[in-house]
């Protein structure tokens, strides 16, 4: 049907890491197929060569590798198996690369479903935010069985800069991408704390970020993150919510084995404190607007 | 006397870090005078072309800029007044260069009381570990007036890869080096808590390691620390005690201005606990120890 060499790849999810994975796919020559609820972001992603699908059932016939971009487990779930979901309309022996952050259990459950209806899954769960995402340059922490990865290896070789490969069962890409959260969620918090604190005791905040990304403390948050609050701008390229939804897998996970998670807890509910504030869409470094006094830098916009 | 080019320098403390400044200042072609409690050390830094001191009082004649470089607020100050001390063998407008992580305020304080024996002093603390000691290439978070800057300004360049100015109050680079100790604190906290988690989840730590350090949950010390863990070699390069002490000036300095620190308080109890169990001593990477219910790597050696 398609005149195109390449075979047809669906994105279900056009957020900002989801449109950027699949103008990835548009670059790399896949005719794409994109499926998101909001009607406006179809029709912008169709002028720029994209195919839209008013919902997941539309791609299932027309591409065998779909790849889940939405926000978390209900989401997901609601894709695939909901009303209009992908899973009845896909040909048996198509791939789904899931890479909505959720939990291993969860991933691992999610893969025992799909062979259910004889489809194949990689666990899939992507780091490296949404500017690497358009550029192609994403990383993915990936795992599943080796049928799968036959079938869309080059899909995901075009998506990212790194595709680790963690192992043969679902679930094991998660539980990476897990941790990651954990130290990305403990690393922002504590950027907020150790700006909250140069603040109450009069450091030159610009000097601060100066020094400290040449210096021990420096992380890839900090260094990522430090500057909206410094421009006082919480334009949301990754929510508040985000990460009261990822370190609580992250906390959900541990009370499973029963481990204790002193700073992730801690950071934790440094973010419910934000989000109950009614800071939980702005972006995640807004999680400095729990401490009080102290005057945060304002926008100059 | 000494027939050099250059003035002779003092370095009070050869620990790992005041070593690797002493082996910088004799390798730039400064007489360099070492002095240190332990008289083996200061064997083998005479071997090396340094001068040993048998107490900070001998080299008070001898130079006219000193660096103290011992762990703490009371070790400074004993060497620079106690028995035996710098103060009171120094030339008026000699320099005193305070390298030690110190609070602010201590700070503050010791400038006054330096100027009161007509003598300046920079507010200089130090990051980048004994490596970056070793090869000359600190970064050095320094504050203090004009005049001391003049008469110091060349040996601190031989030190250090990069000198920031952060203002001519002392007490100005102590407080951002305490923010960068917060930070440096939080993120070792995070990466014993997050590979204690993958330890419990069955995550092969190696994999996770390579993972992570292409993710956006890295940061400095998970890069330079995590490997301690994965080796299972916890030879004290920086030890437990330091973060029970430097967490412990960061909740102090907070505490008088009532400013409240979720996280740090958190990491700063979980130090205090590796070290109540006997592990203060060893590297700070041993602040994972407290996890049970794990069985952490062990030395291959």
């Amino acid at each position: 049907m398609i005149p195109h060499a390449k075979p047809a790849v669906g994105v279900i999810g056009l957020g900002a890491m989801g449109l950027g994975v699949a103008r990835s796919l548009l670059r790399a020559g896949y005719p794409t197929l994109g499926c998101d609820l909001r009607p406006e972001v179809l029709r912008s992603f169709e002028r720029e060569g994209g195919i839209p699908c008013p919902a997941p059932g539309a791609m299932g016939s027309r591409c065998q590798v779909v790849i889940t971009l939405v926000v978390n487990e209900a989401q997901t779930d609601e894709a695939l198996f909901g009303p209009g979901g992908a899973v009845p309309a896909l040909t048996p022996g198509s791939v789904v690369v899931s890479s909505a952050t959720v939990s291993p259990g969860y991933s691992r459950d999610l893969g025992r479903r799909l062979s259910e209806h004889s489809l194949l899954m990689i666990d899939a769960p992507v780091s490296g935010g949404a500017v690497r995402a358009a550029e192609g340059k994403l990383t993915l922490m990936t795992s599943g069985p080796a049928e799968a990865y036959a079938k869309c290896e080059e899909v995901l070789g075009s998506i990212a800069a790194r595709v680790y490969h963690l192992g043969d069962q679902h679930g094991m890409g998660s539980q990476v991408k897990m941790i990651n959260q954990l130290l990305a969620g403990v690393h922002i918090a504590a950027m907020s704390e150790a700006l909250a604190l140069g603040i109450r005791e009069g450091v030159d905040l610009k000097v601060l970020y100066e020094v400290i990304t040449h210096s021990a403390g420096n992380s890839w948050m900090f260094e990522n993150r430090a500057p909206h609050v410094i421009e006082g701008d919480y334009t949301s390229l990754s929510a508040v919510d985000i990460f009261v939804k990822d370190l609580g897998l992250v906390l959900d996970t541990a009370r499973s084995s029963k481990f204790p998670l002193p700073l992730s807890s801690a950071a934790h509910q440094m973010f419910m404190m934000a989000s109950a504030a009614g800071h939980g869409r702005e972006d995640d470094s807004a999680v400095i607007k729990i401490f009080p006094g102290i005057k945060l830098p304002s926008s100059v916009g």
